[in-house]
């Protein structure tokens, strides 16, 4: 067994030690001084420990007093239970609901924990507003040619560069631009498969791509999958057979947040290449993660160029800007002629910012600023969720991403919960849009990407409020 | 019979003298205060009919001297024949070609007379990016947010303006924006077919189009056109029971140029809506326009939401912005749920922009100005055409848009010529790509939208040369 680094047994030392109450939530933890001369490490390691106990939403700083243990433990609400859809590829359509929920996008009257996007004043616009201005100066004719089907060759070269930090080793050329992450997987989708292919998903999993892969003629066979280690690797073996195709989030899954370990990564890689089926993976949310270290991809482990690996900025920085990219491994010469015959090329102007912004290394600045505020009002959420919703309340535990997911007691019916709290002027994400089975009827998705203030917060407890009389 | 103006009349009557050389090149016609009092008409009505003339290439103004006839009479030089396609939907891909010939995109080194773009300094660029820095600033929350799914509603607005124009009488609801036209067209054809279905579409064909319908599994239906007035009626309803779906490029139409006249419009229009047959209508080449007046559309003709109107700024403003639209009739539906699901939204910026540009009138006096000068560069290189290509050569006689089409004696392999100009730094695109049939393989599609000066006039000149030694 690999030995574990120092800081990390330490970490544990007192993970352990807060999950037993021996250390209770308000107390004052030993300061960094006191754990490095104890312990006899560096300073700096003390310091890891405590950044890594805060990602773990254990412990919380106070400035110029040290840190302590975070009043409300979110692991006191009990986790949802692992998904169990049945092993079939029959669908009842959730349109309805959806089209209901998706009919409010943009409305500045209703407090939206519906939708998985960062406010906008979580994102460094000012800046971005300078890269824009700047793009269309430098540009040759003004940014109004035709860039190269492959996309801007900065925005690619950072995006490589980035990957190291993930062990993807990408390079400029392993990767292709498009116009936000759905558009990437689109793409995906229509290269590599025709009506009447079966695609297997997570379950639960985000509308948008159910509706893709419908739009597209594909049945979809939903896969059991674990609130904080995702996809079941059994339930996925099972269905081999039956699939043609497989799509994970396995960074911070929305509606759920988990991160798929690395073992189970490396092992679904290794599984869908054996049997030849292309592995689609969704990274839009891997750069939120709330810990020190960024996850790796099953992108990471992808030794034969089987894994499409798909992501963009609409998470992290503009939502509007349609700023998105695929590494498409071994299918790069079908998804560059798809992409030239559907849309020929990106903007020219929007891509060239983007790729400057993140040469500017304001984008890893912006990041650690954005994922602390995440993870704030993360523990905001559960704290009022803990308190002020009904009892039986089940809460998953998301290690990144904007939202987390909501199960209710069985008899809750959150399509009633939403229109309850519409009329007061506050949207949710009913559990059925996240699947198309009859399932989730009593989970709800809520996103905490929102500025956290006074009226959300009470909105949030509102919202409890309105459940219970459900129940 | 209707009446015909009294200007028309009088134009038709210079033009014949014209044609019988009683006029002869270079001579001096009438002064407008002549022809005014001469045929006691209003001097705006003699100007008229003189622009009339100069629209079709008869006459050109002298600064403070008058109207001339034409140097060259491009109507001297024979058309090319209508295209006689196989009435079979077999597929023999030009690929290599294609690919040889993209590759080029945006080399400064060579003279590309092979892409249907407009040259940099034809576009109005100092004035578009005032207005993207503009809608980086008034735009709330500086444009990171996600647009409404039907896209940017002042874009939208001003398109349903601008349809008085033609007789499209569209409102903004009527109108979905995407990434440019060939978005459009791939929208459409996602919402309309499955793989396996039929398309109809005018031979030649631009490639793209050809290659996107492969892409969807599509079976290619090509019917033989008439380089005047665009598809055959009588192929056409020859093959109605064969097709599923038909496409047209109606207004200027590359390779060739032509413009379907209104008659033939309203028959395809209601031919086609007898038979349940869908028409996308590409519209991207109706502005430039070398007459006086915007031609009318299929869809002024649309009865019962059968045509779906597509087109785009990208011939016409900026290529590299990508903003393009529907108007997809009694479709609407499927087409939005398409959007959503495929790419989300439009690139919030960038559609704003163009709306104010759109708003700010700018967009007319662009359009008269680019016109202009894009019926100059076609009168130069007809002339060249017909003083330096080998004897034989056919050319088409466009009456607006960016490229003209040219028919070299059946001996010719514009391939072989291809290679060659290449050598000599001009890129051409070679009649092959147009068609999944073995056809035109003696033909070329050339782009006038450059900016003439000396030297592209003399690699105009060589490529004649060039051609002269493959004969």
């Amino acid at each position: 067994m690999k030995k574990k680094f120092l800081y990390v047994e330490l970490a544990d030392n007192i993970s352990e030690k807060i999950k037993a109450a021996v250390f209770k939530p308000g107390d004052k933890l030993p300061s960094i001084r006191s754990l490095s001369l104890e312990n006899g490490i560096s300073i700096n390691t003390a310091k890891r420990i405590y950044l890594e106990l805060e990602s773990l939403s254990l412990v919380h700083a106070k400035a110029q007093s040290g840190y302590y243990v975070s009043p409300q433990n979110p692991h006191k609400l009990p986790l949802p239970e692992s998904s169990r859809p049945l092993a079939i590829a029959e669908h009842i359509e959730p349109n309805e609901i959806i089209d209901k929920v998706y009919s409010s996008m943009g409305r500045k009257d209703l407090t939206l924990f519906s939708f998985g996007v960062p406010a906008g004043n979580l994102l460094p616009i000012a800046k971005l507003k300078k890269e824009i201005v700047l793009a269309t100066r430098t540009l040759g004719e003004g940014g109004t040619t035709y860039e190269s089907i492959a996309g801007n060759s900065k925005l690619r070269r950072m995006i490589a560069a980035r990957s190291l930090g993930w062990g993807g080793n990408l390079n400029e050329n392993d990767l292709i631009t498009t116009h936000g992450c759905m558009h990437a997987i689109a793409l995906c989708l229509m290269a590599l498969t025709k009506p009447g292919y079966t695609i297997g998903l997570e379950s639960p999993c985000y509308p948008g791509i159910l509706q893709l892969a419908l739009s597209l003629g594909l049945k979809v066979l939903e896969i059991s999958t674990h609130p904080e280690t995702g996809i079941d690797l059994e339930a996925l073996k099972n269905v081999i057979p039956k699939i043609d195709i497989c799509l994970l989030v396995p960074n911070y899954n929305t509606p759920i947040g988990y991160c798929m370990p690395d073992a189970n990564k490396k092992e679904v890689v290794s599984l869908l290449s054996t049997h030849h089926i292309p592995l689609i993976e969704d990274d839009t949310y891997g750069d939120l993660h709330f810990g020190e270290v960024r996850p790796k991809c099953c992108k990471s482990f992808d030794l034969d160029g089987n894994v499409l690996w798909c992501s963009s900025i609409s998470k992290t920085l503009a939502p509007g800007y349609r700023v998105g990219w695929i590494s498409p491994g071994k299918y790069k010469e079908q998804i560059l002629k798809l992409k030239l015959v559907h849309t020929l090329s990106s903007s020219t102007i929007i891509h060239e910012a983007v790729g400057n912004f993140l040469m500017s290394g304001r984008y890893d600045q912006h990041l650690r600023k954005l994922r602390k505020t995440l993870k704030e009002n993360y523990h905001n959420y559960v704290q009022i969720i803990a308190n002020d919703f009904p009892e039986g309340t089940k809460v998953s535990r998301p290690q990144g991403g904007l939202t987390l997911w909501i199960e209710f007691p069985k008899q809750m019916d959150t399509i009633k919960l939403y229109n309850y709290a519409m009329k007061n002027s506050i949207s949710i994400a009913p559990g059925r849009m996240f699947s198309l089975q009859h399932q989730y009827q009593h989970c709800m998705r809520l996103c905490f990407a929102l500025s956290w203030d006074k009226e959300i917060s009470l909105h949030l407890k509102h919202l409890g409020k309105l459940a219970k009389t459900l129940l």
